[in-house]
């Protein structure tokens, strides 16, 4: 068995920017995406931000020879965007929706209105089982201040709790997407530690693109050039990660980003840019001890930052709880006052000089708004607060047996 | 290896009905399950609907002796409810919120605000990996317009995945739970075939308690009478699955439920029954292939049942979205109608008999908090939608799978 010649497994990245009558020269870049797919004829294509499905179905019309395989995960009120390509069948699938994802008050944002997602393709490759997994995470608009932080950590910990959950099976384990992480952030490297996925950039062999692996770059004639100021050569928030698990090693043979332009044409692809990795996966001599019973020593560390973070954002939550608490009380009051004063005017006991007709029904109108979405915005907060608190339950759960096994070694 | 003594486990299984100023004589009952929890000493406890956090607190301080391990999983707006006491480090654990669950609207039920879930323990005992599931799936209220019933096979089926991505590394897989199901209906059905779950009451070799299992009886005096009506015996909605993976095999020695009242007492636990399930969980002379390659023949019908009642509340939710556009819509015209009036008596072109500026306010009132509520709700039977079609699709790809399997048997 040994002698299995390896597998070699070339899987194409990107981050589509495909929002219908928003996102620039739409059209173009999805045929342009499809041209390439089909012409390249990769192992694996895991897309995201195709919120269209008419986009998808164009996509699978087009790739039907090269790809016969093919699938999109549905979340949220415009869908996840996720979607994948493949040339091998796929076998099953499973979709695991972050438990938060912004607010849907934070329209200019939208991603509450994507149902972030990780989902998983199980698919069999010349007889090696391949979980494949393709996420995005919340974006990261103000790094400085960046008030989704404690939302990307949480649904970093929920990626890499649901990896190792739903892995166990697998040979071989994959997992691209934008991440709307650099790489040195905590959420990134939590996953990485607790999953112990490996990076392609990181690990590869040859590499050819853009400087550091970036892949939202200022070359990029798509991209908001304000926003990489800080960053000169661009920042590095699409990756593609993998391990091989018991039988199986796997290794990055080249790594390839786009830079700026789509190969041999004036526009790129998107406003990121593409990744293309060549994974050789190889049986291995002697199966390997199952991860679970290695611990990185960094790993308390990591999980000890994260829930730091956690707990910030469980402040925030309870003090926007908190005031969408008090908004609906003051709402609920002045009704209460209005309804009084009406009916004291109905009974006769009009005051000498009545409040205006006109300005009391505009002000109750007011009130009603006001007390509807307190009242909706605190019930959201409260769910906030529930799944920040289990989360930071889990997170002391997992370090406490982090330390017991440390101290076991 | 084969002549390790047989592992015995005595679980105990109980939807404890303990919420806040609405549950009957919940401080006493809570205090009577927690003292028959210590005396007993099960090895693991799995209740339900424990839905204040202070009552578990108490139970937890209570039973920290004979169950030094214990996980309350925190979700939606009042907490899953699900908790779980063991006797055994639990090494992890992880929550799965099936993504329907209700409606926010549907106040007299409450199910959405409970944020159902089912949450997964990873516990090892004397060496064997045991894979401990808790849920509680979404109610049904009327058995014959049943409104809910697509929600709840869309959550069985989310059980049934959810189980068989996250068990691959277990020896012995346990589920416990008020399913909310009948033993002949679809939503179980699909989960025990999909599984391969063994039911404890079908295979148990002694059976003690209430006739044909039941764990909701009418001799039980905070059930309600007019439901059990049809069913002069009870129903059986609470259950204790389990099954064997890989070396292990499980058989269920006995199965005890109460009778209405708690034993010796003159109350019961609850308004269900409890469940106790004591399993013999023996080591296999040779491994058994991978339950993933048998296919049960009746499964594929199975999938075909439960994906029609998908669709049947696909159509429902189609047509309640529509409603809530229509209605969007109309109050958005009335609005703008209204504006132009006001418009147009602001510059002078008064209509001989104005409309009273007071029924106008109120109008408008009533308009503003209509096109609010129908927008939110348009956006929540959008996020069903998607979500009822993609586990349309789900099916679809599983029978797929299932017919080309069985076609090449």
């Amino acid at each position: 068995m040994d002698t299995d010649p390896p597998l070699q497994l070339r899987v194409f990245d990107l981050n589509c920017w495909a929002i219908r009558y928003l996102s620039k020269l739409r059209q173009e870049r999805i045929g342009l995406i499809g041209d390439t797919l089909s012409q390249e004829g990769f192992d694996l294509a895991l897309l995201q931000e195709v919120w269209s499905e008419r986009d998808y179905c164009e996509l699978k019309q087009k790739l039907t020879a090269p790809y016969p395989y093919s699938h999109y995960f549905k979340s949220g009120v415009i869908g996840s965007g996720l979607c994948v390509f493949s040339r091998y069948p796929i076998l099953d699938t499973f979709l695991y929706q972050y438990s938060l994802n912004g607010y849907p008050y934070m329209l200019q944002h939208g991603d509450w209105f994507c149902g972030k997602a990780v989902g998983l393709l199980v698919i069999k490759i010349c007889g090696i089982m391949c979980h494949v997994y393709v996420t995005h995470l919340h974006a990261e608009y103000c790094r400085d201040k960046d008030a989704y932080l404690p939302h990307r950590v949480v649904q970093a910990w929920e990626l890499a709790q649901f990896i190792q959950h739903t892995s166990k099976g697998a040979d071989v384990v994959l997992l691209g997407g934008d991440l709307n992480m650099h790489p040195g952030d905590v959420g990134i490297r939590l996953l990485r530690d607790w999953t112990g996925l490996r990076d392609s950039f990181a690990d590869t062999e040859r590499f050819e693109g853009c400087e550091d692996g970036c892949t939202l770059v200022p070359a990029n004639c798509f991209t908001v050039k304000e926003e990489l100021q800080p960053f000169p050569l661009g920042i590095r928030i699409d990756y593609i990660l993998y391990k091989g698990l018991s039988h199986f090693v796997v290794k990055c043979d080249s790594l390839v980003t786009t830079t700026g332009t789509a190969p041999g044409k004036s526009i790129p692809y998107s406003d990121h840019e593409a990744v293309t990795a060549t994974l050789c996966v190889k049986r291995r001599e002697e199966a390997k001890a199952s991860s679970g019973s290695a611990v990185e020593p960094g790993l308390v560390d990591v999980v000890n930052e994260a829930r730091t973070e956690v707990r910030v954002g469980l402040h925030a939550a309870e003090h926007q709880r908190y005031s969408n608490g008090r908004m609906a009380i003051l709402a609920l009051l002045l009704l209460l006052l209005q309804a009084a004063m009406g009916l004291s005017s109905l009974v006769g006991w009009d005051s000498p000089q009545p409040f205006p007709k006109f300005s009391f029904s505009l002000l109750s109108l007011l009130a009603t708004v006001v007390l509807l979405l307190s009242m909706v915005l605190y019930v959201f907060h409260t769910i906030e607060v529930r799944m920040l608190q289990g989360t930071e339950e889990q997170m002391r759960l997992a370090l406490q047996a982090l330390q017991d096994k440390l101290s076991s070694m």
